[in-house]
C-alpha cells in the first residue's frame, strides 16, 4: 500500500508538541523550577454554570429510554443551529440561516477538513505568522509543493510584519483560497472593516474563497472591529466562517464549534459550472462525520441564554484583563508588543535581535516562563514570541513580576 | 476557486437520507399509519448507568478550576487507551499497546479520514453490499474512477451472495486497501478464523492494507467468531482495526470510537521506503483533530468497569434477542435470511424476486414497517433488505406480528 507521500514532506514535530517536549525536558532536569506556562492557548477557567447545568440534564436524558438521543443530524441539532443564527448573526444584523450553519467537534477539525471540498491544485494563501494547521493541512493534501528555506513553493504567504501592523492586505498574486484569522493567532491583531472589505473585493475579483477563522471573535466585544466576515458587504458570496466555543466558553476539552457556509458561496467545477459549496460541505459532513456529541451541543446551546451570555462575558473579561496586564507590563519594560487588547494573545518582539527559540530558552531558563516561539507560526514570526492570557490571574501577575525583575 | 470535482460524481442522496425522505413523505400522506422503523441502525436503549455516573462526574469536574480539563491529547486520554489495551486486547490474549490506540469521535469519522494517509491512486476493495461510507469516501478522494452500471471503475468489488454465504474471499486482482467488516453491515454475517486468515495472507502477499471495521464485534460475544482481526496471526503487520461504542454501548449520540494502528503496519513511499502508518495517522489526527470530548471519554472508560461490562452485555443481549426474533419469524415464514445470530442485523431476501426498493415500498405500504433497501449497500444487495434489532422489544414483536399476518 502506497502512502500519501505528502505526509513525509511535513517536518516531524507539530509546534506545540515540540514546545511541550522541550518543556518536559527542562522540568526533568530542573524539578524544583516552578514554570509558568504562557505558551499553549488553552483555557483555565471552569465552564459557565449554564453549560454545566444543561449538560447534566443532557446526561440524564441519556439514562432513560423515553428521553434517550441516538444519532443526531450530522449538521447539528436545530436547537443549537437556531440559537447561533439568532444570537451570533440575526441579533447583530447579519442574515445567516440556520441551515447554513454546520455544527462540528471543533474549529480545528473543520479547518482541516474544509480542504476536502476544493481542488487539490488550489493555491492557498495564508498569513505568516499564522495558525500552523492552515499550512500543515494544505501540505497533507498536496497543496504545498516543495519546502525551501522554510516556505512551501505553492503556498502564497501573506507577510505580517511591523510595517503592515501584522495585518497583510491582498497580494498582487492570485490565490484560490485565502485563510484569514481575525483577531489573529498568534499576533493578536484584528482587521478593520476597511481592510476586510479589501479582502472581500479581492476574493470577488479573483473568484477566490475566503476561509475566515474567527475563533477569537468574542474577544472583540465592545470594539470597533468586525466580529464576523459577514459584516462586510458581499462576504456572503465569497466567505466561509469558522467558529469555536473553545476560547470563548472554555470548550477546549468539550469539542464544539461551527462553520457557516452561506448559500451564495460557490466554486466552479472542471467544466466551469458554478457549484454551491454548502452542498459539498453538507455531503462531506454527512459522509465522514456523524455529528457532535448531543451532550456537548446542549452545553453550547446553554451559552445563548441570558445567564450563559453573562458568564461567558465574565470569562472573556478575565482573560482579556490578563492579556492587558501582559501587554502593559511588557510595553513598560520597553518591549515592542502587538495584540493583547481585543485578543487573548500578546505578540512580543525580542529586544536584542534574538531568534524565537533563543528567546524561548532564555525565558524558560531565566524566568521559568514558557512561551510559544514565533517561528513556529511561520518564517516571519522569527524574532517574536507569543504569550497568552489564558492563565490564572495569580500566575499572570507572578509571571509579570518575574519579567519586571529582569 | 475550483471545487473537488469528485464530489460531483457522487449520487446526490446518501442512502439513509433517501430512506428518511421517502418515509417522511409516506407519513405526510398517511398521518394515521403507525410506522415501525426497522431501517436505521440506531440504538434505543439508554446508556449504561456506569457511563451516566461517570459523565455526571466529568461534567462536575468542568465546573471547577481545580478539576477543569482543557485540551486533551489528540490521541485520547490514557485512562481510556489503557482500559482498551487491557480489556479489549490483553484480556483476550492480544498484544496491542495503548499508544497504538487512537480515540476518536466515532468510527464513521475514522473510516472516512483514514483515506488521508494513503495514496490517492490506491485501489480500494470493498464488500458489495457494504457500508456506503467506504465507497463514498473513496470516490471523494478520487479513488472511484467512473460510475458505470452502479459500479465505480477503479474500485474492486467483493461480491457477496448466497453462493459464498455473503463472506467473499480474496480476489485474484490486486488491491492496495481492503475494507472488511465483520460481523458485516448490512448482511449480519461474520468471517470465520480461517476465512480471515486467508485475507491476512492476501494482504501480506499483495502488500495491501486491511481496514477492519469491527463496530459490531461485541455481538459476537460467546461465539466462535474472531472479534478482532488481531486474533489472526500476522494481522498486526497488515491491519488497522476500527471500533465504535455506538452499537455496543449506545453511544450513537455521544460520539466515541477508536482506531488501532499497530507499530508493525507499514506502507511504502514513492521511493519504496517502508513507512510506519501509526506515525502518519498520529500526524493526521494531531493536525486535523483535537481529541474526543473529555466527558464522553470518561463515559466510555466507565464501560470497562465490572458494572459497565455487565450493563453493556445486557443491552447487547436485548438487541440480539430482537434480531433472533426477526430471524426466526422470517425463516418460519419461508424467507431466506442471513445474519441475526451474532449481529444486530438481519438480511432478508425478497421472496418474489422483487427489487429492494419495491420490497421497501411494499413493506411500508402494507405493513407500515420501514426497512433499508439492500441496493443502498451496493449492486449485489438488490433483492434484499436489511432489518435491524435496534428497536424496542415491543416494536419488534409488533412488527413480527404484522409480518406473520401477510
Amino acid at each position: 500500500m502506497k502512502i500519501n507521500d505528502n505526509f513525509e514532506k511535513l517536518p516531524e514535530n507539530y509546534l506545540f508538541a515540540e514546545v511541550a517536549r522541550r518543556l518536559a525536558e527542562y522540568r526533568r532536569n530542573h524539578p524544583d523550577a516552578e514554570v509558568i506556562r504562557m505558551d499553549i492557548g488553552d483555557v483555565t477557567r471552569p465552564l459557565p454554570e449554564a453549560a454545566i447545568k444543561a449538560m447534566h440534564e443532557a446526561v440524564d436524558e441519556m439514562a432513560s429510554s423515553a428521553t434517550f438521543h441516538g444519532y443526531g443530524p450530522e449538521q447539528g441539532y436545530s436547537f443549537l443551529r437556531d440559537a447561533i443564527a439568532q444570537w451570533d448573526y440575526a441579533d447583530r444584523g447579519i442574515a445567516i440561516k440556520a441551515d447554513e450553519i454546520f455544527i462540528s467537534d471543533g474549529a480545528k477539525s473543520d479547518l482541516g477538513n474544509l480542504g476536502d471540498i476544493y481542488s487539490d491544485d488550489s493555491v492557498v494563501a495564508v498569513a505568516d505568522p499564522g495558525y500552523p494547521v492552515y499550512v500543515d493541512t494544505a501540505v497533507m493534501s498536496g497543496r504545498g509543493g516543495i519546502l525551501e528555506n522554510g516556505r512551501w513553493s505553492k503556498i502564497v504567504y501573506l507577510d505580517c510584519n511591523e510595517g503592515n501592523g501584522f495585518r497583510p492586505l491582498p497580494p498582487c498574486r492570485h490565490a484560490d483560497v485565502v485563510i484569514l484569522c481575525s483577531p489573529n493567532n498568534p499576533t493578536g491583531v484584528a482587521y478593520s472593516r476597511e481592510e476586510l472589505k479589501r479582502w472581500v473585493d479581492y476574493a470577488r475579483k479573483e473568484k477566490a474563497l475566503i476561509i475566515f477563522d474567527s475563533a477569537y471573535e468574542a474577544y472583540e466585544y465592545g470594539s470597533e472591529f468586525p466580529r464576523s466576515i459577514y459584516e462586510i458587504e458581499g462576504a456572503e458570496e465569497v466567505a466561509i466562517e469558522v467558529r469555536s466555543y473553545s476560547k470563548t466558553a472554555g470548550f477546549t476539552g468539550m469539542r464544539c464549534g461551527y462553520t457557516v457556509v452561506p448559500r451564495k458561496v460557490s466554486g466552479f467545477d472542471g467544466n466551469g459550472n458554478s457549484i454551491e459549496l454548502r452542498k459539498l460541505w453538507n455531503r462531506r459532513q454527512s459522509t465522514k462525520f456523524n455529528g457532535a456529541s448531543y451532550i456537548v451541543q446542549r452545553g453550547a446551546a446553554a451559552l445563548y441564554t441570558p445567564e450563559g451570555m453573562r458568564e461567558l462575558r465574565a470569562t472573556i473579561e478575565y482573560y482579556l484583563e490578563n492579556a492587558r496586564l501582559i501587554r502593559d507590563t511588557l510595553i513598560g519594560l520597553g518591549y515592542t508588543v502587538f495584540g493583547g487588547e481585543y485578543s487573548p494573545y500578546v505578540w512580543v518582539k525580542a529586544r536584542t535581535g534574538e531568534s524565537s527559540w533563543d528567546m524561548f530558552t532564555h525565558l524558560l531558563e531565566n524566568k521559568h516562563i514558557s512561551c510559544t516561539p514565533g517561528i513556529g507560526f511561520g518564517e516571519s514570526g522569527d524574532g517574536y514570541i507569543r504569550l497568552t492570557g489564558f492563565n490564572t490571574r495569580e500566575n499572570t501577575l507572578k509571571a509579570m513580576k518575574r519579567f519586571s525583575e529582569l
